[in-house]
């Protein structure tokens, strides 16, 4: 049969399912990506977990997120963070060495393998040959345990690429022209594979781009082939050795097929407050803007920054705006120092950042109220800058640098000068400085962790009980989100390494008293809940599981599900339970006390769950959709325990 | 009369009083200074004053401390200092463009002039042969609507220089050693002038590190002669014409004599907590650290930065190390790059951080817990950094370069290297893009003032009523601060600019029922606060007395007052009275009501103040201290009225 593909590499690395489109496949994972703002957590799990060595060919931690030390929270975290690495045979990227995704292309990517990582950008080193995948963290902490990836097959979505570029038309303005046409859920359930003679005019960090904002589409992956342009990429990062050629079959199918032709393709902007409300910038040109931001990691490329550079040299940008750049790696910061663009970037009247995610993720660089800015980040979704009433607008570099001349949006195209041409490093810098190579077995093993204050282990969590009586704490209704069980934001996140701590938020906006009330009876039975439809919506966040299973919730039972948080709750050992019959509900009441009866044996046969309301002679029909390896899961006491014990098994 | 350079700087401003050490002197000034941390308060201040159109020669507004922008708060405050620096003819230096100190020195200061700044640093630009102190907000308010400033005449500490710096040992270890022979409070009361043949190896931004840390003893002010080393700095900023020649006449004499031989000294450092633990490197040296941070007003030179460079280049840093580059103003980071030396820091690890005041008023680069962090910053008290149980040292940029590569404290005599020469740019950028001048009078008046959502003008205050009946609302013992009258810290601080939300705070650590109490009755009578012996010690912040106030408090009785807190309440408008019979004290309860009569006169004649406490009969003797300016401002309802009187009679 002839493959694309991203059907070559799912081929190469199943383990389990087959590769039908929507049936659960198991994947073999050789590298994986944490950054530093899901990696505390992901770091706790391995400890737990009693991890001896990573068992994947190469996983990094990279320090990009939590940049801003205003006290020693983060520093902490990223000593902790340094000190598992070692620990468990990381490869470390310290502070200020740039971006996950950019520096792990030019560090460690291979073409061929599979990549998970606890970021939704992960995706963009599909641009590698790759298929690289986003997922939750106690995922990615698996797959370092050599557990594999469980995922529905994708459709695989071909686009095929014709013609070229023209002058002031960037890689960014691709990707906005595919969100333009299908809109921020027009990838779900499918990797989105480029291919065609196109592909000549797009380098790989262009690449990168397009890859990168897949995660905007909502798609599974983007997968590039791995070509002579690959190749060169490599060889400029001292690796070549790294490549392998992968490229559809000829004549392979694709479940859906589409075509750009790049020579088409004008600038391109997406309008607040989503990556899907495209337009031409020359629909809008002329609206003032009080910044352009250049960077992250979905605009990571030397030549992004130097194009913007060479579009402002000798020139001085309007009065009012702020250019920020945020470099994405020093080793390429050094570089555009060396060629001279950081000069004509400062004497234009630029702010240069540190390198990393910086304003991306609203780590600085906030807009003021209601002042549109413009940005060559993926997202621009409301209030992500910081700025609660913000004005954010997605472009390519091209646009940004001419709107900062201008101090309005502009349409490249009509500044009076001609398309610059940006020369190559002649030998780009390749600098592993700050990027600390794994420990051998021996020396990890003497390595101990270092916990600042503010980072606490995750507890034993003991293993599903066969009888329980239980009081139910909260009865809630339809549609309670991820954040009304534990909030974001910055009063709660600085204690993401630290359960205890933030456990105590958990449910705050429900009911201040459910704290408490859990803590009355976490020793003694522990609690359950009761809940509508729609039950855990939104962000998936795990501590949203985490911290209630550690206040002792040890069954929810609820109408339905989401499918995020449902996962998480069987991922940590709380017992998730459905009515049979939806009027049931009605039937109780906080404070009313479930009795069940010969738990572990019921979920083991996948029989239905009965139980009791105490002294009210209540029974309830109770059910569950646990997976085999899920019920042993759940038995055990949560997705832990499970790899500690088949980690002791393997030792 | 021969005189020295202070006395003949103090001679050619004064405008009251007579030169006699101790006494009041009036200072007319001819430049101020402000940073956006006390800024936003005093553009209010401007603004309730009714200020058409700024007095002095010059005034600049810095945006440095606050570059963190996690939400709105901070670019909201930049626009609306921007706004204000339009409408009252200053100028602005944009977020980005640098620390106040050494951009002032590049483009503004001037030999021969005083200059008041809303920063103790302020001192820093003594190098330049100016009279430059700091002081509290509506000091410089009060100097740019054109009013004297008022201070002590100081005692003048000629510290006459001879020799030559060794090798290895710079600017810094100058003024620790005058630090390590008289400690933090060897200044009080004191400009320090600097004179002698030792002043030729030092130029012109090593004697602004040493004026700047003359804040670090508590002197009023750090002079240095305007010599031919001024006249080069200032042709290398294009400004060869303000220079003028400013020496102490031959054989003029000091209050107090003192000097420095600078052959003697060796490389020094300041161990934590106190800029004045003050001990050799080698004495230390061994000692492991995280963090080595280049950059700040006590450190902002070219050859700072370049002589950090050229100790690393070709080198690594050690592994763990963080080496923070923190550049001083963007023009010379654009000559740091030009001439190579940031690309030299880069390739030996380090991170390059905007530039901005930053981790040195703890806005990032907080250290880990308990690690040791080498800093070329000014301040090392306990918790500046950002982390509570921090560990700073202060030393100059060689020793924390040589601590940088060997990963310990060292002694940069022991590096095996020759000492480095460092070349000067040949001619040194100069760029005022991100330094707006002032608007003429008549653009001015068209400007509107930009209020983001957190920014509220002060309110109208009313003039002293003649007669009260105040009910008392607290009644407090010994040593209240201001801390404890209005804490700091980062739940309060956001709302500098807003004060209808700041006084939300006020004294809420002794009694959170104060606010909603004041509340009852601010529209009514107002209220009255009872206190005991040193009320209001600690931070000068003036939000301590203008919360209050807000809030109604007219009139606080206490056995005595702290010194700098009464001045507060004086120019806010509360009247302050000391028990004429410390006993009283122990008559009044809170919730007692005050009852004053004949107000203004008692006032104005300088009688003692009759109190009685409705319905017990009980009478008080009370007493203020208000010189007859002060009086005028009180009756009038504080300084704010007080000069928006004068300002509509001069307009």
């Amino acid at each position: 049969m002839k493959l694309n593909v991203t059907q070559k590499l799912i081929k190469d690395h199943l383990v389990s399912g087959d590769m039908t489109p929507g049936e659960e496949i198991g994947l073999k994972i050789d590298q994986t990506l944490t950054q530093d703002a899901t990696g505390t957590m992901v770091m706790l799990e391995l400890e737990a977990m009693g991890l001896d060595y990573a068992k994947t060919e190469a996983s990094a931690q990279y320090v990009d997120h939590n940049l801003i030390q205003v006290d020693n929270k983060n520093p902490d975290d990223h000593l902790f963070l340094q000190s598992a690495t070692r620990r468990f045979g990381l490869y470390y990227s310290r502070p200020g060495n740039g971006v996950s995704h950019p520096v792990h292309m030019q560090r460690l990517a291979k073409p061929g393998k599979t990549l998970l990582g606890s970021d939704s950008h992960t995706c963009a080193n599909g641009c590698m040959g790759m298929l690289a995948m986003g997922a939750g963290g106690i995922d990615v902490a698996m797959a370092i345990a050599g557990e594999p990836f469980y995922v529905k097959m994708p459709k695989v979505w071909g686009i095929k690429l014709t013609g070229e570029l023209p002058d002031w038309v960037g890689a960014k303005d691709v990707i906005l022209e595919l969100l333009r046409r299908h809109d921020v859920k027009g990838g779900v359930g499918r990797v989105i594979e480029y291919y065609g003679p196109g592909l000549k005019s797009l380098d790989a960090m262009d690449r990168h781009v397009i890859a990168n904002m897949g995660a905007e589409l909502g798609a599974t992956g983007t997968v590039f082939p791995s070509d002579e342009e690959v190749k060169r990429f490599l060889k400029e990062q001292d690796r070549e050795e790294d490549w392998i050629k992968l490229h559809a079959d000829k004549g392979a199918a694709y479940d859906i097929e589409e075509e750009i032709n790049l020579s088409e393709i004008e600038p391109l902007i997406a309008k607040p407050s989503s990556p899907g409300n495209v337009v031409p910038v020359k629909d809008i040109a002329g609206e003032s803007i009080y910044q352009s931001y250049i960077g992250s990691s979905a605009q990571p490329g030397f030549n992004d920054f130097a194009m913007t550079a060479e579009i402002v040299k000798d020139k001085k940008i309007a009065e009012g705006v702020s250019l920020d750049i945020n470099p994405t790696s020093r080793q390429m910061l050094t570089d555009l120092v060396q060629e001279g663009h950081i000069a004509s970037l400062l004497q234009a009247g630029a702010r240069l950042h540190q390198a990393g995610c910086n304003g991306c993720i609203g780590m600085g660089q906030a807009p003021a109220t209601g002042r549109n800015s413009l940005r060559t980040t993926p997202r621009n979704f409301p209030g992500r800058s910081g700025t609660k009433e913000d004005s954010v607008f997605l472009c390519g570099p091209e646009t940004a640098a001419a709107s900062a001349l201008k101090g309005e949006i502009t349409d490249p195209r009509t500044l009076e000068m001609k398309y610059p041409k940006i020369k190559d490093p002649k030998k780009p810098t390749v600098d592993d400085q700050l990027l600390d190579k794994p420990l051998s077995k021996e020396e990890a093993r003497n390595v101990e962790l270092y916990k600042g204050p503010n980072i606490a282990s995750i507890p034993e969590m003991d293993k599903l009980p066969d009888e329980l009586e239980v009081p139910i704490l909260l009865k809630m209704d339809d549609n309670i989100s991820t954040d009304e069980i534990l909030a974001g934001g910055a009063r709660v996140l600085p204690f993401r390494s630290n359960l205890p701590e933030i456990s105590k938020f958990t449910f705050e906006i429900i009911d201040e008293s459910y704290y408490d009330r859990a803590m009355d009876v976490r020793d003694q039975s522990g609690h359950a809940i009761v809940g509508g439809h729609n039950y855990g919506q939104g962000s998936s966040r795990e501590h949203a599981a985490l911290a209630p299973r550690y206040l002792g919730l040890r069954v929810a039972v609820v109408k339905d599900f989401a499918r995020i948080h449902w996962q998480n709750l069987v991922n940590f050992g709380v017992l998730p339970l459905t009515f049979k019959v939806e009027e049931d509900f009605n039937k109780l009441e906080q404070g009313d006390v479930l009795q069940f009866k010969n738990l572990q044996q019921n979920v083991k046969e996948g029989n239905d769950i009965m139980a009791t309301v105490k002294g009210k002679g209540v029974e309830l029909e109770l059910t569950h959709a646990l997976s085999s390896r899920q019920k042993d899961m759940m038995i055990k006491g949560g997705l832990i325990n499970w790899v500690r014990e088949r980690q002791n098994t393997n030792a």
